[in-house]
């Protein structure tokens, strides 16, 4: 696989050799060797000596190339002179940067925590200062100041047991679940179980290629195999059993493989699967005793006419008998998406399903050495978990707020979609669900060529490309893993109507252009 | 060394043989075989092929007693007979939920930037308006909701960069300031730089005995090698270089020992080291080519008279010529300690110091697939490095909560100290900082006859001895390791005066009571 190394220029820059505008750095050579500069080798801690896996690990959402954004904008600031004025970040999934305003109910119950003083003097709805009241008396000394348990506060804990038992119709037990500051924290937590060889050989995962790179980072960062099956591009990036088994087989001489991540939404991808396919995955994961790690975070972001969204905890409850008690499950959420996008709270849980009650404990005692979940993401998980009711003073005003992101989150994913096909070259799935489009798209064989002399892969070549001459970030398909030979990038659903639709104009007349200069 | 195991309940409570209030158990066995009651055999992810570091790791501060502990609250509240009426919670160092009110401008300020509308609306003083409105200009979408760079804020890292010039009289970049979700997070990533075998030995890191039990947690967890130096109790816990070298040597035939983790002030010992003291672990470092972890999370709290902090990075500079731009460091600080006590809300920074430039690019890059620290934890922050100064409008008042926290605290670390030396087989070093005391106790043999019986160490059947029958929770010194045949415990400055002084009162009871029966 390409490579992308990161060199920080401030070593160069003790060479006198290369001054870049960045903060540390993020020039790109195009491979894991010394690039022969090196003057550092009398360091303690050095490139020769550092975790390996750390050098492996690479997470393209705030890659090289969202660097190079960031720099951009500050040589906007500085009254640089450029094609464009702003920059577009569709790179990462950041609604609130974006433009959408936050959710009323929850910001009124976070300063109302804050600062309880409001409460008695604030003008707020009831059932906000009932919320505050009662998160403040499940926290220590009542100040979101001390810690709470490890795997959060229980009173919050109950709620999302509550908002599991509401979605699925099944019982949840609230110790099952744990709060964490996002998925990612939890996912990551998760993962680590795995790390020990089965019969000599390293544990492996499977993940889905594409796949949000948290999954391929994580994997390099524990030394943990990463074991890649395709989602189906041809069939709205449907996963096939198939392609699991094929993977799975594959990997087996190398890899004890011993659990499969979906992520549903998908990310990047948008697909939303159906319940008979989420069933033929419960059966394969236990017949091949796969522990599934179900990434379920765009749960409320779906938006195709057809589909819907099922837990696998759903699921796997009305199959019954030994899927139902049998498989082991890890289910993922977050506030940062759905209608909240509560990205910089730092808010998520996870709900363990028929784990092992001794893995589970040894798990809630390693997340223990962590002190705890800040306080204030799990307030902005309660208000997630436990929004206003029907008869709730801030029901009405919630209900319209959270009404409004999602229609129009699901009218851009619909126009982002027709535009990507409506242009040559092009080919978008429907945006059936999450907050992505991954459209495929041709290069010109002299764009391909014109990358390879640049050291890069084209589809990376192709993003530079944009960003430098439009200001619009996305992510490179190779940054989530793509078959051979087909080049995508993801971009988000997230700007605004109107910036949306001059990012999609602006787009097509760069891949005009770009296809006009290397034909 | 003594391992205390996890047991969790459900798998006996599924044997119909135990039941324990607990949420998810706590139950105490001696060793780290099985207890000869395994269920769950057919898992996918068992105790036999769970990553054996997870099982290793221990965090006594969030041990086995402390989860006792909650079920004892749990249990009054249901109206149980008690010998006492509450749990004192001396185990963690976690002001607020002890009663320690917040510092006005902090909470202020977090509530501005949480409900912007507040500005506007909101009494308060102009300098939080103007604060809240910089942290809210410097977030994406002026919202906290956006995620922010993974290394923080550059706002922020700014203004911690000031914090250590003004600190410490010597210049800081900002880019070599890195804001995190409280210290612990920081130290782990730079913790985990360091996995990687050296001359085909595994890396050693040397942390202090007793030590603060994050360390030795991730340490096992990351297949680290714990390398203890003893400090000298005798000395009022000293850092003696004869002790560094003797440990360092030891376990050169096992280890590559590459780092030296030293907590100024002490935790759980609460000294605070002499600038003489720091120039020679500075000058023992760059002989021995150690890179230094700085744990100096408690540098606002110094308590003794003739006692004063200086950080590693002041007398690093000050030493100049090879130290000053030699000797590799990482700075850690948090807002959870100090005056501002605020544990819950995740906010923390670290400053490199000589870090290789790769490394350090590196160690950011890592960092970026946990997306970001959480953004009011980073507004914490702001608020801790850059607090009001003398002419703003909130300035009088904070200097005025802040004054009283820490002559608080000041006086608590005396009247602890004091009142154990009082009693009988008890020697306490002063509190010269931090908010521990970490005194020592004799047992009699028959107490240590009787722990040996219920397959306890001393300590730790003394400590729950002290639990079931004051309701008091302190960590037995075991938790931060201790010389072999020496028994503390560490019990935090934290509760409030009436408090802590009801608290000596009835430990000293117990304590008479003790010794009386196992005399």
């Amino acid at each position: 696989m390409f490579q992308v190394k990161w060199l920080a220029t401030r070593s160069s820059r003790l060479l006198g050799s290369v001054t870049v505008a960045s903060e540390f750095g993020g020039v790109l050579s195009v491979s894991l060797e010394r690039n022969g500069v090196r003057t550092m080798a009398s360091k303690v801690l050095n490139l020769d000596n550092l975790n390996p896996n750390v050098i492996k690990l690479q997470y393209a959402v705030r890659g090289p190339l969202v660097i190079r954004a960031a720099e951009i904008e500050k040589e906007l600031q500085k009254g640089a002179q450029k094609p464009f004025k702003k920059v577009i970040r569709a790179n990462i999934g950041d609604a609130h940067a974006m433009g959408q305003t936050p959710i009323t109910f929850i910001r009124q119950v976070l300063a109302c925590v804050t600062l309880p003083d409001l409460i008695k003097t604030g003008n707020y709805p009831e059932d906000v200062k009932k919320r505050a009241t009662e998160i403040l008396n499940s926290m220590g000394g009542k100040s979101a100041g001390a810690y709470t348990m490890s795997h959060g506060i229980e009173y919050i804990r109950r709620q999302v047991a509550e908002y599991i038992e509401r979605r699925d119709g099944h019982k949840a037990n609230w110790q099952d679940v744990c709060l964490s500051g996002g998925a990612s924290n939890a996912i990551k937590n998760v993962l680590q179980l795995f790390c020990n060889k089965v019969n000599g050989k390293t544990s492996g995962v499977l993940i889905p290629i594409p796949q949000y790179p948290l999954y391929s980072a994580s994997l390099a960062e524990y030394g943990l195999g990463q074991v890649g099956y395709y989602l189906d591009e041809d069939k709205d990036w449907a996963l096939q059993i198939d392609e699991l088994e094929r993977a799975r087989k594959e990997a087996s001489s190398n890899y004890a493989v011993r659990a499969l991540v979906v992520i549903n939404p998908g990310n990047p991808t948008g697909q939303v699967l159906t319940r008979d396919n989420i069933e033929a995955i419960i059966k394969y994961a236990h017949k091949n005793k796969l522990f599934i790690f179900a990434d379920e975070v765009y749960q409320d972001n779906v938006y195709a006419k057809g589909s819907q969204f099922f837990s696998f905890k759903k699921v796997l409850r009305e199959m019954g008998g030994e899927y139902s008690s049998g498989v082991e499950l890890a289910s993922f959420m977050s506030v940062s998406k759905g209608y909240a996008g509560e990205c910089g709270l730092r808010g998520g849980w996870m709900e363990l399903v028929n784990v092992d009650p001794d893995v589970q404990a040894q798990l809630y005692k390693a997340i223990s050495a962590m002190l705890c979940p800040t306080s204030l993401g799990q307030t902005t998980v309660s208000c997630v978990a436990a929004p206003p009711v029907k008869g709730d003073p801030s029901y009405d005003q919630w209900l319209k707020e959270k009404t409004a992101v999602l229609q129009s989150l699901n009218a851009r994913a619909d126009m982002i979609a027709k535009t990507f096909n409506s242009m040559e070259g092009f080919t978008c799935n429907p945006v059936q669900g999450a907050m992505y489009a991954f459209p495929r798209f041709e290069l010109p064989q002299k764009a391909i060529d014109a990358a390879k002399a640049a050291k890069q892969p084209p589809d990376v070549f192709y993003a530079f490309k944009l960003l430098e001459e439009t200001g619009i970030c996305v992510v490179p398909g190779s940054g989530f893993g793509q078959r051979p030979g087909t080049f995508h990038f993801r971009t988000t659903i997230l700007p605004q109507p109107a910036l949306l639709q001059e990012m999609l104009e602006i787009f097509q007349q760069f891949h005009k252009k770009f296809t006009q200069q290397y034909k």
